[in-house]
């Protein structure tokens, strides 16, 4: 079963009316908040067995619950500010146990100012946490899935495939986010968590385009894994995005001038018929399907 | 291990500070939202096991998800507005699995006019849901759990003991709930959501204050439990209120008119020193220790 699938038909059963601005398609919801900001809510449940092991420390099982909803704040543009914590854990595995997920998730929230303002405990067979984090952003900064246009440039931050091995203790990318988004008029963003493959097929859906990445450009680190695996291996949960060509110049002279914005170009915002693709070394296209990992 | 001791050890390291009206440790978490308005923030996890057992229907489940958040809603005064759900499915439950959970959540969400902006879904070895409930309330009819007064009474809606047998369908004390908050001034709130002993126990800590209860007057239907089991087995989801005996005589004289408003008084608010205890017909006080329905 996938997970677009899924949302494609929920989303169907609740259209968003006012004061909703966006609901379920983007990375947070977006409601009306004051005359200069919007509220952004995010959600994400991380389940062990599909989103970590059982020999995954809990301290890490706490902060990774956190970090992937800063993660998708960041990928509006917003501050996260308050966030509500739900945890089942296994009646056996005792309160030091939970107490080293609330260590996890105190750490994280105080890096990032960050409030736990409610929550819920539970008993239950496997370890599962839910993570609602509530955000802030100025109007006028709010980044969406969908305003990406035909001949913009396409960014990602960081290096990719590196997930499997970071994926407990990542960073979120908050501060390069509010740089972008403070600083220059990004037309769409989304951070990368299932994938490249299928994250940008997210974007460029919600924006009605195509878009084509040039494979010689994707940022790999010398840990990451190969170039196919690491386009559909998620959990990278950098940010990708996009800008118009004026705007990508001031973007790439900062990268140039300043270490605190590791981007890379990785390719150009096509129109819709071109589809989404890939060009190899030699200048073959060919197309980059939405596949990447399933949490369903 | 129990939840009071929990919440305890992590309201401890977070307090709330300005726009955060009321943190951990009430049925929602209060954000200042307007010149007139609080958004509230209620956030339950239901698991497989715990809440419901494996037999129960997926249709059941989506809709308990729903209303114990709406009850949380309603124990401050408030209107449910909005919903983010997260759901974790065993993947053998498949699509027929997931959409009978989401037609359960739909069905509860239009009859109370909730909009499901977010969500997130997941594989898990046991069913988990998460449901966040942002609602609104006007500032001047928040009730929290902490404003009883000695010499308030104290009510109960509808009748104890039935929780379970209708844990899984039941409809939450909304109407109720507003009708108390725009019309009298109630001075403190809770659902009951893990037995009368121990959300009495709650909420008289919260306030400060000690309660008597009288045996006699404490509502059950032919089909609840005995009295002794319904006052910690949890999950009747009815609320528990107090009121200035001038403002409870307003209630109870409409109680007499009205078929909508069907509450009992029970007891009375006493000073700390008092204790929480329960009157038997004979006159004898024992203490009603606050145990209950422990999720944990």
């Amino acid at each position: 079963m996938e997970e677009l699938k899924f949302i494609n038909y929920i989303t169907k059963k609740f259209k968003t009316k006012k004061p909703v601005i966006k609901g379920i398609g983007d990375d947070c919801a977006v409601i009306d908040y004051s005359i200069s900001k919007y509220l952004l809510l995010a959600c994400d449940m991380i389940v062990e067995g599909t989103h970590f092991t059982k020999k995954a420390k809990p301290y890490d099982i706490g902060w990774k619950a956190m970090a992937i909803n800063i993660s998708d704040i960041a990928a509006m543009g917003g501050i996260p500010k308050y966030a509500l914590v739900s945890v089942g854990i296994p009646k056996k595995k005792g309160l030091g146990y939970l107490k080293e997920i609330t260590k996890g998730v105190e750490v994280i929230c105080r890096k990032f100012n960050i409030s736990v303002i409610g929550g819920d405990t539970n008993s239950s067979d496997v370890t599962v946490l839910n993570v609602t984090l509530i955000g802030e952003v100025e109007k006028k900064n709010l980044i969406t899935r969908s305003g990406a246009k035909v001949g913009d440039l396409i960014f990602v931050t960081g290096v990719l495939g590196e997930g499997k091995r970071k994926h407990l203790n990542f960073l979120p990318r908050l501060k390069e986010a509010r740089i972008l988004a403070k600083n220059y008029k990004i037309s769409s963003m989304i951070d990368l968590s299932d994938g490249l493959s299928l994250d940008l097929n997210r974007l460029t859906r919600a924006s009605k385009v195509g878009a084509c990445i040039y494979k010689s450009l994707i940022p790999l680190s010398e840990k990451s894994e190969p170039l196919k695996k690491a386009l559909t291996a998620g959990e990278d949960f950098e940010l990708l995005f996009t800008a118009s060509i004026g705007e990508s110049k001031k973007i790439i002279k900062r990268m140039g001038d300043k270490e605190d914005l590791p981007i890379s170009l990785i390719g150009e915002v096509m129109n819709k018929r071109f589809g989404v693709k890939l060009i190899e070394e030699e200048g073959r296209a060919t197309r980059l399907a939405p596949a990447g990992y399933h949490h369903l």
